[in-house]
């Protein structure tokens, strides 16, 4: 695509182009942050409505069962489970990433410490999303039974991190600043040939590529809900247990929700069967039953037309930068490599900092990581070819007028 | 008040009356379950429009800075303190009360690791609400370091329990079931006499009886908004930890919201100072941000005012049900001494449970809980003494009509 025309001609034959009629986007905004926070279902509004209005002030605490509130985590997770590979009843839509973490870390130790007691490292990687890594740190330092963090990096790659002590490694299948993608299924395979178990954070990719943990034989898998699939600030997230495992062990959040009889009211914690028990503590109930109108949109999406869309787009994205921003110091960050590239595309520049800001102010909404790194996601269910045509008009724009020696984009904030 | 009209007349002279208003409560239904799950604030339907139009539909990402989001939990934090007897920068809002007990317990135990590390049994009590105990449970489980957890009961009181291998008690301020109340002062210092930090569980306490942990010398407390505090289903919970203790551990949930530099994306956890060091993952900002809805109505009522109310309707429930009902097998599980009392009163029958469904399908909404106990929350911000007089005339008319002779009222669904 050589023209704004192109871009335009392309929409215009996008089998997905009609679901942008059902999201609610701010005027005046190009948005290439759907990989942080993805935007507004139309039907979100009315459900919230509903749920406070009708679910809390009318129902009160009788919703529990006319509103169906119990089964809401479970009958979400079914839904989402339909996104990544999962049976039904394998996922729940509960708590957040980094809890949901920490239990299958936990899980996954527990299952090691009976099957080969001397594993004791858990492998990650040093670019992964720091949570991930501190929610590790934080169960070594409560376990205090010798465990490790190895984290892979230029200098340790996967193969030579694996070994005969790898209890878990946990990756992030796409990773939230390079955009670069795993292939889940060869790096678990890699993993469970060393006996070492495989937990996935979903977050970056969940609606935005096709994954498939039961192809993949993965033994974990977590997840957040806000980004890719729409579903609001914050709102719960996910997580998802193999078969295999799901009955093996208690998780140690161990909360009135995952019990077997929770209304008997036992003193004696019983897990519930199945993925339940993944469940600990009162969901918020209005952020979690707005997960579903997320949810909704990405099930209405044909997962293969998504992907083809997203790869458009983000070799579009190249194209223009590399052709159009000639000259300026751009280093893309993202794999080239289809198999290799989820779907955001991460460029840097040495004043990235200053260049984001000076996007956002002209409505052109990405995201800045350190260090020096642009982040633009693309999201096929919103955003079309002429939206990237755009985008890189308004990059080229701020490049050549040298923002970075502009004060008001170039301080920081507390927040970024 | 010997008749309805006494009551009216009570309703008529009582200051907190006005607050009614405030709220939107179901017509044709007495509510007295407001312990279990607090009823909907007039504000909240149209702050909830705001935060998902506004907040996230048009400021999407950029809401973190604009709307308060990164500073909502900890802002929060400090309107709740108030009501708890905590300082500024204390409390923050975030997760769910299971997840943050399991915060401070781990907090309590490396506390005693350090001090006592002999000390590893955690005190609590059989009959304390069910997910704490569970919550323990799981820690015990995943530590693996020789704790146990020792129940308080009819054969083992508290003072007996209390001994020089405790190393945390934990307690709920109000018990969920039996309405009991605690000194939280007198039994804090009786377990710091011994050794033991105190953990209190003010789920059924805060907003609907005086709570003062700085007074009470208390060591933590966490807690959940969606009961007095009427902050919606499952609305996100809160955490105090004493500021002689804050900065002396990381607590295990180490996710990226609390630590010191969040956004150096560093692959170090580093805890933030103070209470932010207690938040984990990003939390649900629909359901947090209605929390503030609640708390403003509680905020606004004199807690002095709500204390003698709430005692004095528990004293008119308990007085008409006894004169009333006489000659049913009821049984008075609540103190009858205001000093041991908290803001809802529990009555046991042989048919409990079929007498709750009838008082239900007759507008009545009370709850069941094991063994054959019938529940009545008492919550002063919206109930009155005619309501109470109303009650107990529906009460009577069940017990005379022998409801549990019916079917439809005696078979028990799946979740009660």
């Amino acid at each position: 695509m050589h023209t704004r025309a192109d871009c335009l001609q392309a929409d215009r034959q996008d089998p997905l182009a009609p679901l942008k009629q059902l999201f609610d986007l701010p005027p005046d905004v190009i948005y290439l942050d759907g990989n942080s926070l993805g935007v507004l279902p139309k039907t979100a509004a009315a459900r919230a409505a509903q749920v406070i209005g009708q679910e809390w002030g009318n129902g009160l605490i009788r919703s529990w069962n006319t509103a169906g509130w119990f089964e809401l985590p479970a009958r979400l997770g079914d839904k989402l489970g339909q996104l990544i590979g999962a049976g039904q009843g394998q996922v729940v839509v509960t708590d957040t990433t980094s809890l949901n973490l920490f239990k299958a870390l936990a899980a996954a130790l527990r299952i090691q410490q009976q099957a080969a007691p001397q594993r004791r490292v858990i492998v990650s990687e040093r670019d992964n999303f720091p949570t991930d890594l501190y929610m590790i740190q934080g169960m070594i330092d409560l376990l205090q039974q010798g465990y490790e963090l190895r984290l892979i990096d230029d200098n340790l790659p996967l193969e030579q991190a694996l070994d005969d002590s790898t209890a878990a490694l946990l990756l992030s299948h796409v990773n939230y600043r390079t955009g670069a993608m795993y292939d889940m299924a060869a790096v678990t395979a890699q993993a469970h040939a060393r006996g070492a178990l495989a937990i996935w954070d979903l977050a970056h990719a969940a609606g935005a590529v096709p994954v498939d943990v039961t192809g993949a034989n993965a033994d974990f898998a977590v997840g957040c809900t806000y980004k890719y699939l729409n579903a609001g600030p914050g709102a719960p997230a996910y997580i998802w247990v193999a078969p295999r495992h799901t009955d093996r062990f208690w998780q140690p959040l161990s909360g009135w929700w995952g019990h077997q009889r929770p209304f008997d009211m036992t003193a004696t914690y019983e897990p519930a069967g199945g993925i339940r028990r993944y469940l600990c503590g009162t969901q918020p109930i209005v952020s979690l039953s707005l997960v579903e109108c997320g949810l909704d949109v990405s099930l209405a999406a044909d997962m293969n037309e998504v992907r083809k869309k997203s790869l458009a787009l983000g070799d579009l994205f190249i194209e223009l930068t590399e052709n159009r921003c000639a000259g300026h110091p751009l280093t893309l960050v993202t794999p080239r490599e289809h198999a290799r590239r989820g779907s955001h595309v991460s460029i840097r520049h040495p004043h990235g900092y200053a260049v984001m800001q000076a996007l956002i102010a002209r409505g052109v909404i990405g995201d800045y990581r350190e260090p020096e790194v642009l982040r633009f996601g693309l999201t096929p269910l919103y955003l079309g070819y002429a939206d990237v045509w755009d985008a890189v008009d308004v990059l080229k724009d701020v490049l050549d007028s040298e923002v970075w020696k502009q004060p008001q984009f170039s301080q920081r904030g507390a927040v970024t």
